[in-house]
């Protein structure tokens, strides 16, 4: 009945492959005449989501984790995880093979300098690290007097034989109804800008929104892999593969840029090069290869932020429509699945693949989704207290009774979504119901939080903490971080967190989510998406901001004690669930909005 | 009856003498082949009040603020103030003579690059900047073409016929019950802190501290103008003028290092660059001129942050003990100066000077004050609105009916103190009560903040802005400051700010100082000190922080609305005053405590 058509539940990992290809790939080395070589979880935007060809880490390794760093010497190799995943890592990994190093202890640069030896000459893929990497490893490599060789070709492509193609998704254009201002504006927007002479575009979530396109090249993310160069004066260039355009999306993006397929970018930043122009390559994405090389040629290297970041993080009235519009969308597949989980999970037979199965087809039964914004967190009593867990065919256990905490999102042409709820099967213990209080009273101070103009995510974070301080509780990790808008559900610079510095503006998205995990035990989550929207507040002296909460869900009433509520909160809890009900009540079926009904009704102090 | 030993109330400013004296300096320049000259509001120790001797500025311009900047060029000159000093130096300075620009638009060093002739030769007493300074200086001379220059001798020394002489006040040992800790311990702590073969101390306040001393050479902070080199290994160096010592802290202090003038610390310096040595130098405090000497020795400079700062600010069991009986002591004084305002200002005639004279007096009466810690701030009505207002001959005004805020604070051999409190005559107006009783609702969430070890005051600033926020208005400065142990009433690194980026840790003083300023019309501020301290928190699972009030003054009730106050701020402020009540009425007489009663009442919810 339930399937999952963008995430699968299989660990493709076997810990006997890395020994033999270390190897390998030792063997490579010594023929390139290098003693070491650095093999980051990256690809040449640093993307969260990489395709396939670009997962060398796991090639070697074996770790499918999203985030990791293996270091191979002649004699020994390491790989670097952090805490989410020193238990993956354990399992996937032949630790005779590859040394498990926890990042937060050593940073690889730091074993590069104690381990390399004198002379050695240690390479890397000058396509896979930003320049301020290389930096980094250069002067680790320096003190062990040893050196870094960037290497034209990655020798692990080079032994890899079922190495996967390339990916070749379609190119689309993003619609002017939901993208809401043309690529011809946006691209003057961006010209208008620069202090260089022109801007490098090199994430390709930034080119997805100067251009209006989208692409089909990663899981979960619709980009297309590419690039760009931005003149302050001039025609850009845009950097796709043929391949990925149909005569529709070429036709429209020759009207914007000049094409050439992504092999014409180094000659076209070294032409630029020799005029001496000035170009701003964006530190967090541009590779080192493209820098060294247009610094090589005569060109002059502004490393700073790509001014489309932030450009794309403010949404605009189309793109705001589009989100609720998609959050409504979403809102409903939640609350049928919530109202299915609610049968179906007290018979105890419900496992954590199954629930994340159903949600999947409940959100594809609206015809409009597009992917999974992540793959789902779907997460029983302790797998709950992961932050990060993700359920496989080895770990997937049956529901039963207990906290049950489900995080997901969808992608849809008009919007990007993600949430959080944690759920009750069965009576809920005291601590749960007073844990669970706690971070809703926190979620509430987040969704009610007035602020000034100038007012960053840092200034706001511990609004959603103080409820748990107050009890000697916290969570480690941020409250909320940006969203795009039919793009990555991690946007940034747009956060809450004690590092947002960013000023917040009206229509940038994020999330609310804070949380709290009890080790071994349960976990807590409560997650909407929040937009930011100016405040008339009547004798303001100063312009104020709030947030308009995007995500209708209801929120568990089950886990809540009401009297640790105060008054303020009841009615926020209250006037949401209102808006929840009326929301998605005529988009449901009898049964459905029987469960709505209880499950958005009014709560009063102290019952 | 009353008057004032620690501050005048003159303003010595005389436009006229702006424009002769500019002239000499242009002419003194030329001779030394210059086209124009850096002149900070700054000591050798960037120091926040210095000696009459280094008031060069203030010599030149006519402008008394505490900070500022002028540039001198040939063609032009322009003094640079902020917010705070715009209409005190539009008063003092001969705006024909100097360009008045405003701080917040233009940077110093901007305005250089701006006007700066090419070619031209900008000098700089290389004493008053520190190397980050210069380094910008240099960097807005390159663009314009010209060049900064080190000078030898100040030009305005060479033309200050009476310029005061270098202070020469007499150093004392800080008493070991004050301490708290031996000088001989706290220089082991500092060595072996160090990665560097030493540190060059050139902030006094870290001098004082780790020497168990405390001087006499500028106003309202007792420090000693000097320096000291502590070796990681090896007896400590300590630079002091022989003429401040006597006999006896001669003796102690040659038991702790090898004492020499200040005038030796060059060539000391030289002789361990010549070494190839390591110094670390504080980037907030140390001289480019002894920075540039090192270099130019040999030695290598290690840019970075004196670590006794830190130290410093952590207070220990002794410091703390003493804080609480100088906050007792302080707070006997303000007491019996607010029962006495309480009789006085209504009758009219009472100003702002007389006000400020009042309350030193109380203050002395105690036999304990050594200082004041800063000038007091007595404004009345709008002039509370301005949240630095110093009072004059000029600006004094009769308090009559309205707002009075006073802000005050003293130095005791056993602590600093700092307070604020803002005092109805007559009755409020509506505005009044409530946005006073925002801002005491934004110091009680401070007052009663509870986190867990490693949260910074950037995190914690927005909880004394929420109520204001939620009224759309704000307050433009940060929440709190830290303070010294008998030392300086603004210490670093602790504050609770956006800025605050240190984690606060158990000992630290801070102030707790959140307000409201309505331009013309009134301005509030309610101000405690507070150390942080250890909480013990049942079921918390984090080691959590909070903060002891040290500061015991009644909070004026009259200006507040219970009706806008929860229960938890309600208790608060009763206990608060329980505690205030019991403190203090023993020390004072029968009037006084009847007084006392009445203003520590308890009050009830709506009442």
């Amino acid at each position: 009945m339930f399937d999952s058509h963008f995430q699968t539940f299989v660990e493709a990992a076997d810990p006997s492959l890395g020994a033999p290809r270390l190897k390998m790939l030792r063997a490579r080395l010594k023929a390139m005449k290098l003693d070491g070589f650095l093999v980051p979880r990256a690809d040449a935007h640093q993307n969260e989501y990489v395709a396939p060809c670009e997962e060398r880490l796991a090639w070697l390794a074996g770790f499918t984790g999203s985030a990791g760093f293996v270091i191979a010497l002649a004699d020994k190799a390491a790989l670097f995880v952090d805490g989410r995943y020193t238990i993956q890592a354990r399992e996937q990994v032949d630790s005779t093979a590859f040394a498990l190093v926890p990042l937060a202890e050593v940073a690889p640069a730091d074993w590069l300098a104690k381990n390399a030896r004198k002379g050695a000459r240690i390479g890397y893929d000058p396509w896979l690290h930003t320049s301020g990497q290389v930096a980094r490893f250069e002067a680790a490599a320096k003190k062990a007097g040893a050196s870094l060789v960037a290497v034209d070709e990655n020798p692990i492509d080079a032994i890899w034989s079922d190495r996967p193609a390339h990916p070749s998704g379609r190119v689309a254009l993003h619609p002017p109804r939901h993208a809401g201002e043309s690529a011809v504006k946006k691209l003057a927007r961006v010209a208008a800008s620069l202090k260089a002479d022109a801007l490098l575009v090199s994430d390709p979530h930034a080119l997805a929104w100067a251009f209006n396109l989208r692409g089909a090249d990663v899981a979960h993310t619709p980009i297309a892999l590419g690039y760009a160069l931005i003149p302050r004066k001039g025609k850009p260039r845009l950097f796709l593969e043929p391949e990925k355009l149909t005569a529709r999306s070429k036709a429209a993006l020759e009207r914007l840029a000049l094409l050439s397929p992504p092999s014409a970018l180094p000659d076209a930043l070294k032409d630029l090069g020799a005029k001496k122009q000035k170009l701003l390559f964006d530190a967090g994405t541009a590779p080192s290869r493209l820098t060294s090389l247009f610094t090589e040629a005569g060109g002059e290297v502004q490393t700073g932020t790509d001014p489309i970041g932030l450009m794309k993080a403010r949404k605009n009235t189309a793109e705001l429509a589009g989100a609720r519009a998609a959050h409504l969308r979403d809102g409903v597949a939640m609350a049928r699945f919530l109202c299915w989980f609610d049968k179906t999970a007290p018979r105890g037979r419900l496992t954590e693949i199954a629930a994340a199965q159903a949600l999947e087809t409940f959100r594809r039964e609206s015809g409009e989704l597009r992917d999974i914004s992540f793959p789902t967190i779907s997460a029983a009593r302790a797998h709950a207290a992961l932050p990060h867990y993700r359920v496989t065919e080895k770990s997937d256990v049956r529901i039963g009774k207990g906290v049950y905490l489900v995080d997901s999102g969808a992608q849809y042409l008009d919007g990007t979504t993600d949430v959080t709820r944690t759920l009750a099967v069965g009576s809920a213990s005291k601590a749960l119901l007073r844990a669970n209080t706690l971070v809703l009273k926190g979620h509430i101070a987040i969704a009610r939080a007035v602020f000034p103009k100038g007012t960053s995510g840092a200034q706001l974070d511990a609004f959603a903490r103080r409820p748990l301080w107050e009890a000697g509780l916290d969570f480690d990790h941020g409250t909320g971080h940006g969203v795009g808008s039919y793009l990555s559900v991690h946007e940034g610079p747009q956060r809450i967190s004690k590092l947002g510095g960013v000023a917040l503006e009206p229509g940038m998205i994020l999330s609310n989510e804070p949380g709290y995990y009890r080790e071994g035990a349960f976990g807590i989550r409560i997650e909407n998406l929040v937009a930011v929207e100016t405040r008339d507040i009547k004798g303001a002296e100063r312009e104020m901001l709030g947030f308009e909460t995007l995500t209708v869900v209801p929120i568990d009433l089950r886990l809540i004690e009401p009297k640790l509520l105060a008054p303020e909160e009841i009615a926020w809890l209250n006037a949401y669930h209102a808006r929840v009900r009326a929301a998605l009540s005529p988009h449901l079926d009898a049964t459905e909005q029987a469960w709505l009904k209880k499950a958005t009704r009014r709560i009063r102090a102290g019952i």
